[in-house]
């Protein structure tokens, strides 16, 4: 049996979800997964930090109040954030970085995640910044300690697309993929044709139901989506690219009419996220509104779920459809990563 | 790098596929991989049989003709088949058992599985035979020799589900399955609901696309999903089920209009296998026509498709949609399997 050690860096709705989870299932984790969850040191911009390489109470942890410096109630607690001290204080086997995404260069989770890599830390994290700008540097850092950089939950929330692509379909040959990787846009679009409105009355309704944020930029005009092309691009298609090198547009010019006259012709507008693999080798991606067919297994994916398409040399298509947020969801891919870490090291480092 | 030796047990469809796999992709395997495949013995009821330790020439073989007693012509080869001399003499690290599923009993594929793992050898299969009817005392009497018995393909063909729910999913904790696992009756359901035509034209139309055998009755009565219904239970929640304790029934009853009707009434009848665990611990597991609600991913898999929805406490739904048949589709499936057991045993057994 083994115990691995956290130190949670950003402590929102994902961190504390997978808290809560190691408060409920650690007894049965051990004995059907082999370990349990300790957290040694927490972290948030907003509720302060903490650092206690006993154990933080969990308990105590899970019903922290959301309120400014929280966290200096805790013995070793303190009222001001140090991500940095928290890395390097706590003796945590494994960094599990969940702050906000930084759509333009991904800090400062990069630094963190650096940071925890170069002491000799596992990390996993949800967070798109460190993987979409920097996966490839941030693997060799933890390649170079015998470590492991692993993020699930970066595109799909806890659904396994990662982890089915590089295990599961190895040797099928992906050249490709399409996906459906925003929920809110989705929902946004599922909304303007099922209810007739227009886009800016379905957006107020995706805000109102807690589907789209005040400021929806981020995932109408496709830069979260593009962050996960990025992503899965690099991990299985080999590519080597960045945010900047995909062309990217979103879903506001699309207009009722065009929704419903594209579902009357037998296809539904999607934003859909691609990439593949050219003859000439390198790896062309995009984002941008697509007519899908009906029968395409895309198009009937609606409101605020998610799917990919794998586009396989061996097996033909296979599509995956699962949730693409929820902090429940997103805590189990950390979860995942935590397992996949476990089995790869059998016992990981103590 | 590693060479695994093959035993081909049953040269149809399945296992020329992987012949022919292994022939044109041997070299790039070496390397992204890390094995390549050989093939030391090959029987077939109709074919012969033939064992060449050094190797079974793989070009002649792929290009071998389908007539009676063909195998002879090898050296080392004879025109009756014997499966027992084939398994025991090859030397063959992996047997790669495809020869005809046996709704009764699983025989006489069990028996070869048997015989080939008490030799210290792995099994990779993609016989429903043996699964459903002795998966769990083959899994044992591998272990007794620190062997594989592995049957990706005996449920989806090459659409790794399996691999998904017990590695990718590990720890979501899966609480039951439903999914549309058979080709032909579903394409059947289609063809009556595009077409408007009954069940016996629909039948005569699969025949006559190759979607349905001459005698279609494992298909549309549901005894093909009902296998596949009792290796995902067994496999996946745990349970100690046999064929004959899943209730099953087939689409030969189901009427065009209750058909269309269905679709008038926002809803689609589809052939479904399904399980899952109950309060009491167990697992009710049946085989039956539904009513699909047209926004569950499963209604609008139609034709030969298949997918199957795993229920997780941690991450609700995730459905996987991909090929259910196909001659290199399954035999990807044995590649998976032996990249599995290549993962596992980092190497194998020589």
């Amino acid at each position: 049996m083994s115990e691995y050690t956290l130190a949670l860096i950003g402590f929102g709705g994902v961190n504390r979800a997978l808290a809560q989870l190691a408060l409920e299932n650690n007894s049965r984790w051990k004995s059907e997964l082999g370990f349990e969850l300790k957290v040694v040191g927490v972290c948030d911009l907003f509720l302060g930090s903490v650092v206690n390489p006993k154990g933080v109470d969990l308990t105590k942890l899970c019903a922290l109040p959301s309120k400014k410096g929280s966290l200096g109630c805790f013995p070793g607690g303190r009222t001001e954030a140090c991500a940095e001290d928290v890395i390097r204080l706590s003796g945590a086997n494994i960094a599990v970085e969940a702050t906000f995404t930084n759509l333009v260069d991904g800090q400062p989770a990069r630094d963190y995640c650096r940071l925890a890599l170069s002491l000799g830390m596992h990390v996993v994290t949800t967070n798109k910044g460190p993987v979409a700008f920097e996966a490839v540097g941030l693997k060799k850092e933890a390649a170079k300690h015998g470590s492991f950089f692993e993020f699930e939950g970066s595109v799909m929330s806890g659904t396994p697309i990662i982890a089915l692509a590089k295990d599961s379909l190895a040797g099928a040959e992906i050249i490709g993929f399409e996906g459906i990787l925003n929920g809110t846009s989705n929902f946004v679009l599922s909304c303007m044709e099922a209810e007739g409105t227009d886009f800016d009355s379905a957006i107020k309704n995706a805000q109102e139901s807690g589907y789209a944020e005040a400021d929806p930029t981020a995932d109408v005009d496709g830069y979260d989506v593009r962050l996960k092309v990025v992503i899965l691009a690099n991990e299985l298609l080999g590519a080597d690219l960045v945010p900047s090198n995909v062309r990217c547009k979103g879903i506001r010019d699309l207009s009722l009419s065009q929704l419903t006259s594209a579902v009357d012709n037998g296809s539904r507008w999607k934003l859909i996220g691609s990439a593949e693999k050219t003859c000439a080798g390198t790896v062309q991606a995009i984002v941008e509104p697509k007519l899908v067919p009906l029968n395409n297994p895309l198009a009937v994916v609606s409101g605020a779920a998610n799917a990919v398409t794998f586009k396989t040399r061996l097996l033909g298509d296979v599509t995956v459809r699962g949730p693409g947020a929820g902090r429940i969801e997103t805590a189990y891919a950390l979860l995942s990563d935590i397992i996949r870490i476990h089995k790869t090291k059998l016992g990981g480092k103590q």
